[in-house]
């Protein structure tokens, strides 16, 4: 995985923008280094940008918890940082990603499984795993 | 393009859970249906997400004009829409789309063009046309 000197990451928070998301967040897309597969959409706050950096691990910001989260700290199903990437405004962040096990905690490989056809809800999911079997 | 019939309009919007992001907003992603791509992350409101399934064209919400977008109605830039997926949690859409000319406004094929590396922004854009030429 890919980790940021300190210098490197107090430059990268400077040039972002958090002010388009209430409460200082800015959303952070991973996507599958190798085949570009979008795995999950998150946001971050400036703690969880820089933790992702320092450590090399992608971390979010948990609204609901009030907390910093690791993206797989319970299932072990971490996401280790390729590179980080802006985009032109600087106020999102693709972050492509080595995926251990799965991104989704439904057990898919990627958070977007859903396809609506027909009016129906499309499974197109890859299964990795049973979420029973991993969060006990 | 792909469109829908308003009864699975309808149905879709029910499904979609529109309270993460204030004001309403579900975050959307586009990505070219070959490549798998990013091209832009932007913010649809419902009135943009049934106007893009409507229409068979990616629509977003702006905020700071506060109003309806549709994707490339100025630079003739716009994205066809491929297929609709969501997230587990119904609170993000991953749009597959066939972009027409470039989806950043600065004529880059993507809008992530920016890759942070030893502490500086590498403009790894395909630059596709020349801002100056399109927006007069």
């Amino acid at each position: 995985m890919k980790q940021f000197s300190l210098k490197d990451i107090d430059n990268f928070i400077k040039a972002l923008n958090f002010s388009k998301v209430e409460g200082g967040l800015i959303p952070v897309i991973t996507q599958d280094f190798k085949t570009n597969e979008v795995l999950i959409l998150a946001f971050a706050n400036e703690v969880a940008v820089r933790k992702t950096m320092e450590t090399g691990y992608v971390h979010f910001y948990s609204r609901s918890k009030n907390k910093i989260w690791k993206k797989g700290e319970t299932s072990g199903h971490v996401e280790a940082v390729i590179d980080i990437i802006t985009d032109c405004d600087k106020d999102s962040l693709l972050i492509k990603v080595k995926q251990t096990g799965a991104a989704c905690h439904k057990g898919y490989y990627s958070c977007f499984f859903n396809k609506y056809e027909d009016g129906n809800f499309q499974n197109i999911g890859n299964k990795i795993f049973n979420p029973d079997d991993v969060y006990k």
